[in-house]
């Protein structure tokens, strides 16, 4: 008896590899303060819960597969309102977070070793869920030097190849933080309709764009609505991670056949949480503003912090509720490591993401981290100036 | 762009091919009773939605990727008092039901192209599970003249080959309503042990085995803890298909490792339905002995009014919640779509899954349906007599 090759490929998260670190650190006694996650502190609205406990059903039954009809409505409306129009009927089956959706999207587009084309570094995820379904995953790469933008024409279509079925951008961009142009967008449409792909838009962090910053969504694109397989979630834009909804929406009937079929097969998303979820899109225009005013302060706190320090490269986030600096150290693996086991300021110290595992034959992740401003504006600025006093302590050590 | 072949061959089930039948018939003032469908209509206990109405937490965030430890905990208490000990840190991981615990177990086992061996029939959405990631199925028949018995030693074995990687067994069995006795359990053990297969249980039906019939779990044999994967749920065990929580639940630390990797890829099951599971456990075994006896009347009633039939061949059901009788028609397929467009008697008609979808090469399906017996005694009987009288009519019209 032996385990398949294709989970013995599925990296270990770089993330977790860290976490044993971090709470034996914290079992110490350290404080740590936590940059590494990807997921909002803020509160969720209290529709939420609020419509949850209100639920009087007699059987907490299979909802129908492609979501209950009040979600699908509820979603399309959030479309409808950002001038996109989504037939709640056809074009929309509600998933198990984005995480879902962008697996569903994959399988109905790719046989095994087809693959598809994305930005180097990418959301990590990705990688593991092509090796995952059995699929590659080819790159261009996005520079620091550049400010992560994408790169030109061509060095997009060098990624390309016969067996490259679609373009998967993520954009406002985790890990890199930054927001393609419409320009930028226009030049993936461009490259997508050459080479015949579909696109698959992870716009999850699409209400994570700041100071009234234009956001140009695929979805604002004539002409693609058959090539265009959108991944949706709650988790970012209601800050409801833990309720594990999202949706994939496309126009193309093609599509939305595979995906009902892979939709059946896995029988349904939690009846409750959809039920909540539906509630969430009643939350006041005010709620967007709070929170997006609250990161935009982290966000300002993280950046003017970060250029305090010596020999750390950074480039201004403008959207999601990350930053990918580089750091002046060969390995921030290591670093990161040392930051939990060997080091502390006052009793204190931070957990970073190394940036390694956010890349694919890449060493540029080696000297990179990525940073998760989802900590308040204090405990920010306070963390990054531990970094700094970290680094020049790592530096004595290293040298 | 096309769509992958892989989509392509999940196939449609058989069920959902009939349900725009089943609404025209509705909507045209007939009434259906619904013998199609796979879930409890029994209440879920208060206990589920009581536990989410107490939760006061103000950011639904993401929960562990392996579950909530409260969860994993009344979980391994549920199979102690059974007689089986797992550890809640290291066996267990929570799963978006048991559907997905299916797929990590075979995601973790099977390369591309590996195959798993199971019954012909079989619970329909294996079919699916396995075209969705590239794995194929074989199958060994057990036959409804046999009473739907395992078939011998040999028999399974030619069902074997170099690419297979675990036996699956569904017990009680979906779609036959066959519980295997400790002998036949054994046989499989024998044939897993042999080949060197993993054996991944399938026994969400577990509390549904009536008269006080013994159970011959796999958990309860010696000598297989390296090999055993079990594919948990609380969808029939309580009466919450809806909640999407399942677990797969193993003792061999190298498949929980894959197993992890796998779930932290997909991030989290929801919160709020495992914080709900987790207050299940609490429910008194009145619980159970109520659902059972009711459930078991309910099995006494339909055979009892099956056996009236002319021309119908059925063997007593001894578990979970479905019969799966031989009808005297040509194809169950046509007969079933004819029920809901064609027939009515006193303005009410039955819907029946056809069990052509049960089955991988093997016309038996075409003479043969799934009936779920999951609603009341008094609309079994009235609906297996209309099935009677529908037969009749049937046999005029295509004689
Ligand atoms: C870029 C990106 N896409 C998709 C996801 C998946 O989110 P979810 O499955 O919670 O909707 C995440 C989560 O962090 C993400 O960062
Ligand atoms: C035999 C069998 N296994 C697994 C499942 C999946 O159940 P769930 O994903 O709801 O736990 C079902 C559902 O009907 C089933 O009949």
């Amino acid at each position: 008896m032996k385990l398949s090759q294709r989970v013995k490929e599925v990296p270990f998260s770089a993330i977790r590899k860290l976490t044993p670190l971090s709470d034996a650190a914290e079992k110490a006694g350290k404080k740590v303060y936590h940059l590494n996650i990807g997921a909002p502190d803020t509160k969720t609205p209290e529709e939420f819960l609020d419509a949850i406990r209100a639920i009087e059903l007699q059987t907490i039954d299979y909802a129908p597969s492609k979501g209950i009809k009040e979600l699908r409505e509820a979603t399309c409306g959030y479309y409808a309102r950002r001038g996109k129009s989504y037939d709640p009927e056809k074009d929309i089956v509600i998933t198990s977070g984005a995480s879902e959706a962008l697996r569903f999207a994959v399988e109905t587009i790719c046989d095994i070793g087809d693959n598809i084309v994305t930005t180097n570094p990418f959301y990590s995820n990705y990688q593991t869920m092509a090796k995952e379904i059995g699929i590659k995953m080819k790159t261009f790469d996005t520079i620091i030097d550049q400010g992560y933008r994408l790169p030109s024409k061509d060095v997009i279509q060098e990624a390309i190849d016969e067996r490259s079925r679609a373009i998967l951008i993520s954009n406002p961009s985790n890990p890199t933080g930054a927001v393609y142009s419409h320009e930028e967008i226009q030049r993936i449409v461009d490259v997508a309709l050459e080479n015949d792909l579909f696109i698959i838009a992870d716009e999850v962090y699409s209400e994570f764009i700041f100071d009234g910053a234009e956001f140009a969504s695929f979805t604002g694109v004539e002409g693609i609505d058959d090539r265009l397989i959108l991944m949706d979630s709650i988790s970012k834009r209601f800050g409801a991670c833990g309720a594990r909804i999202g949706a994939l929406i496309c126009k193309n009937p093609e599509i939305m056949d595979g995906v009902v079929r892979l939709a059946t097969s896995r029988l349904a998303v939690s009846t409750v949480d959809q039920i909540g979820a539906a509630a969430l899109y009643d939350v006041s225009d005010a709620y967007f503003r709070n929170v997006n005013d609250e990161y935009n302060r982290r966000r300002h706190a993280i950046y003017e912090e970060l250029t305090k320090l010596d020999g750390v490269k950074v480039t201004m986030p403008e959207g999601a509720f990350y930053v990918m600096p580089e750091l002046p150290v060969k390995d921030t693996d290591d670093f990161a490591a040392w930051l939990l086991n060997d080091f502390e300021d006052e009793g204190e110290t931070v957990m970073v993401a190394p940036a390694f595992g956010f890349y694919q034959n890449n060493d540029a992740g080696k000297t990179q981290v990525r940073l998760a401003y989802v900590i308040n504006e204090k405990d920010i600025r306070r963390a990054i100036q531990i970094l700094g006093k970290a680094l020049v302590e790592y530096k004595k050590d290293h040298e």
